[in-house]
């Protein structure tokens, strides 16, 4: 089954999710598909509001519906975190207690580095509508935030969830933030862009483009920018290079000139030649 | 209305959400909250393919109903970005297209810049169950991605709004990661601190837990650690004095020592001392 094989996917092993007296069968199939979307497939319920198994729950897990299937229901939070090493209360009120407040991102470090050290950490979810008791909250050694907007902090409970493992997720992650997808295609060396420059610089000398002698140094500069921001791969400069072909062959001038000269008098032409004139 | 006083919220004017025929109203409506969690409140919709407006959409977004009614509806991707300076495509799949690459939460940084140099930048979202098309993609800047399970990536049209939102708001936030939430209390001074285990450490003499000469010093240092690990309150030291007092008064000693010698012999009893005895 997927996002159990560990030896796929370093995510899983993960934290224990526990939801506390869910009320809604679809926010725990949804949940159950955030937690899979991130490689986590420990959910724990305790005390459901709805009838479990719940149709609805396995309908909205899409194809996460064997975590719901395997999650285990308990009485009572204390049964079913007995196993677990750390507990870490989702809780978006500040409560009137001494307990560390953490954010999910520097939290998802901490349960890296537990699950690292061989230890079981999970994390509570309190209802949907009354989020979780301050006795729920006093098994927790730590409280979990979401800086969210003041004015609206009300996070859906699957939501809540997805933000726990996406930074989990995030947390165990090698990905580089930040690639240039090839495809198939190999990036241009600098002799094939510099020969396309040359071409470019020669056409455009010659239609006039580049005629303001003081301007020139500056245009040139500007141009290959343009070109450079790009990251030109090598099929791309062959493009250019046949766009410049295509845009000063002969018919292509010509009809652009005869167009020119039949339109009424309005902003005066720019002097175009084509090639070798 | 919440979340569009950018004076009291740092996050309004963030990236247009634009939902690229969306299918289901509930999801916009999820969309919509998890926008405005986030601080986040332009929401564009292209060519929705539920009817619009959607009374799933209204309840589905609970408090953020407003941003749902004031979403804007354009018959193209390209009418709907068309005043934006910069766009991103959300996007699980590479496509054979030379285009960056991004996670959510470089885009974030890069979001956060565009914003403060005054430009608009916005985010598409595709529809549910295909994504966005090859030319969808095409009008796009760069493609974002989540580095999820590479077992199960199908994240929800929500959840997805919610990662690129929630990354924004984190990008943004200077909230410390990690606190220590007190409440109404005062952390206890060190002075306070040592009269505790002095205290502690005398009566621990007292009744005999520390008459191994050779082991009290690395058993004082360990209990010492128990205390200084928990980072005590003023009002904490006060109740674990309570404590002290409340366990060596004579009546409970008496109880306990007279249930010790009551019971049938097992281990041996360890000497247990009254104060002053």
């Amino acid at each position: 089954m997927a996002g159990t094989d560990s030896s796929r996917d370093p995510a899983a092993g993960g934290p224990a999710v526990i939801l506390v007296e869910p009320q809604l069968g679809e926010n725990i199939g949804t949940a159950a598909r955030a937690m899979m979307n991130c490689g986590l497939d420990d959910l724990r319920l305790v005390r459901p509001r709805c009838r479990w198994p719940h149709s609805k729950a396995a309908r909205a897990a899409t194809g996460a519906a064997a975590t719901v299937e395997k999650a285990k229901v308990f009485p009572t939070i204390e049964e079913a975190i007995a196993d677990l090493n750390h507990v870490f209360a989702t809780c978006p009120r500040r409560r009137d207690m001494v307990k560390p407040v953490i954010d999910h991102r520097a939290a998802a470090a901490d349960l890296r580095a537990m699950v690292a050290a061989g230890e079981r950490p999970g994390i509570l979810f309190g209802p949907e509508r009354t989020g979780l008791e301050n006795d729920d909250v006093g098994v927790a050694d730590a409280l979990l935030t979401v800086p969210l907007n003041p004015d609206f902090t009300s996070l859906n409970l699957a939501q809540a969830v997805l933000v726990a493992a996406y930074e989990w997720r995030m947390a165990g992650d090698a990905t580089p933030g930040r690639v240039l997808a090839l495809g198939r295609a190999e990036t241009a060396n600098r002799q094939e862009v510099l020969d396309f420059f040359a071409r470019l610089e020669a056409e455009l000398d010659e239609c006039g483009f580049l005629r303001n002698k003081e301007m020139r140094p500056t245009m040139v500069r500007n141009i290959r920018n343009i070109f450079h921001r790009a990251g030109l791969m090598a099929h791309e400069v062959r493009t250019l290079q046949g766009i410049v072909t295509g845009l000063t062959q002969r018919p292509h001038a010509e009809r652009a000139r005869s167009a020119r000269s039949a339109k009424p008098a309005g902003k005066p032409a720019r002097p175009r030649r084509g090639r070798g004139e």
